[in-house]
């Protein structure tokens, strides 16, 4: 079998330089406690309860070893992206986390890739910074599902994708601050197992219609979560486009473009994981784990090997598909 | 093979009364056009061009025959329900529109069954007429898939679901006003293709955390558009539910209870609605038409028979579902 590549692991830093002199509630520090734990404090609270697995290096090594995971493409918390302070602020931050990333890459580079973060809340300071973060051996960026309320398929981002795609940078959606919580009837927690996959579907469904594979169709794009409520809504969008002519008129079919897109496998459901590998194609799929978050999962190649698939189809989904997404062999021709 | 039950099928009264003194800029009312079309008229605007397959009982008749179809549940037209006015007021046009589908029913008690509408911006009111409603021979009520943007889960609308499960009343939810359109990129009919799906399942899910089959447990409660993204949300809010003390605390096994609802078929998608059959029960689910739309599908039998399944099973889908949904035989036991 391919070796297993897990593209959705997050890290932290094990420390935060000091807020710069302007800056501001919001920006992250680690109050670390007992044993190997920190807190991560956020806005005057704690955001999250961590153990060394968010920045120790070999203690990932190991459990990765437990998990049958041969190399993790590492991205920074989600709660990291910072879309909310200063850009300013938000691109220090994203220096210092990104700086991280790499150290880690670079300490062993045949286990880890990097996906950094860019200040996405000025589009074009975001655009300006990819090179850097190129030039320091990462492969891609993750983004929020929405950015301040905006879904990432709004043309106020193209200045950033025309820069990703021009540098072959790898764009993964993570979901971030679901915009309807007020229609979440019960307690908090909902936030990440209701919003996080209904963010996502909206997220994905907004390249498709914001035309963002049109405009730049070297781009490659993938979600987190298994685009969430994506694989749900597709059907019916292509139906809207089929009868609708403002929706025929304004972009390409929807399940063509869906079907260039990648997707992580973390749907907890293999006949869910199933109609995706249906709807998106065996090429598009690619393992995540959320590691090291309790809402993920510790075998992240275990669904594929529920679905009864052909060795070939598996080696994609194991491997192809995220060494294709991350472009780690860019000269290698696609195999569908 | 059993006669197919088209769960989810619109009408629109051929003309309405004028609107009461006090009311307002969104009571309906009808232009009639050439031949037998009609503009429906609201808030000053034409909301949808209609034809007479909304109002005109014997050329429904033909076309069911043409489709396959031997009855319909008739539903108001969403846009009809009309939180949006005085709740009184709202009363008023529910009655009226209520006694166009209870003549409908009358006229053909073996091909047609009736869903009305209830004034829900006031549940007490929406509860109170419960009873006249089903007097007048109709099997339950369409309600909005949010209401004012509150998800119908939500315990202020616990009065009108304890009338209806004392009566025997089903609960339609139909997808209407998303609330979260300005996530959508691209023209208007999105809201319809990518709203309407999105809604729906968050409308699904607050069943499910807002406990109201829980409180209600001989509540019967079906989705339009086969529950939008639900399916997809599902196994994600039981993975929450299984980890996230907060939920297991607050309700009940998500995937048993949404074993308990029912979703029509109206999904354009073989994959997916097989997904649906292993995720709700083949005891769940029912055929729609959207009859007399265009975002509907002309042959709502057609999706069951793509999925090669028993001719058992295809009984339970075209017919004993939806019969136990309407409460057609309340004294038959369940087969599953």
């Amino acid at each position: 079998m391919a070796p297993l590549i897990d593209i959705h692991a997050h890290i932290v830093p094990a420390h935060f330089p000091v807020a710069p002199v302007a800056c501001c509630h919001h920006w992250p520090s680690m109050a670390h406690g007992p044993g190997d734990t920190a807190d991560v404090m956020i806005g005057g609270r704690v955001f999250r309860a961590l153990d060394n697995r968010s920045w120790n290096l070999p203690r990932r090594a190991v459990d990765m070893d437990t998990q049958g995971v041969a190399m993790q493409a590492l991205s920074p918390m989600p709660e990291l992206l910072s879309y909310w302070i200063e850009a300013d602020d938000a691109l220090e931050l994203a220096r210092y986390v990104n700086g991280t990333i790499a150290t880690m890459v670079a300490a062993q580079p045949s286990r880890f890739a990097g996906l950094g973060m860019v200040p996405l809340q000025d589009p074009m300071l975001a655009a300006n910074e990819l090179s850097r973060i190129k030039a320091d051996g990462l492969h891609g960026i993750e983004i929020g599902s929405n950015i301040l309320g905006i879904s990432p398929g709004d043309a106020q981002f193209d200045p950033f994708y025309a820069e990703a795609e021009r540098l072959g940078m790898a764009i993964f959606v993570h979901a971030l601050h679901p915009t309807f919580n007020n229609r979440l009837v019960g307690p908090k927690p909902l936030d990440a197992f209701l919003g996080f996959p209904t963010d996502v579907g909206l997220a994905a469904a907004s390249f498709i219609t914001g035309r963002t594979l049109e405009k730049f169709p070297g781009l490659r794009v993938g979600f987190s979560h298994g685009g969430g409520t994506f694989s749900a809504i597709l059907p019916r969008l292509q139906k809207g486009w089929q009868i609708a002519p403002p929706l025929t008129q304004a972009f390409t079919s929807p399940t063509d473009t869906a079907r260039r897109m990648f997707y992580d496998n973390i749907v907890f459901d293999p006949s869910l994981l199933r109609h995706m590998v249906v709807t998106f194609g065996a090429t598009q799929i690619f393992a995540g784990s959320d590691y090291p978050y309790s809402a993920g999962q510790d075998f992240p190649g275990a669904p594929f090997d529920a679905l009864g698939l052909s060795p070939e189809t598996l080696n994609l989904l194991r491997s192809d598909n995220a060494r294709r997404f991350l472009g780690l062999d860019s000269s290698r021709p696609t195999r569908i």
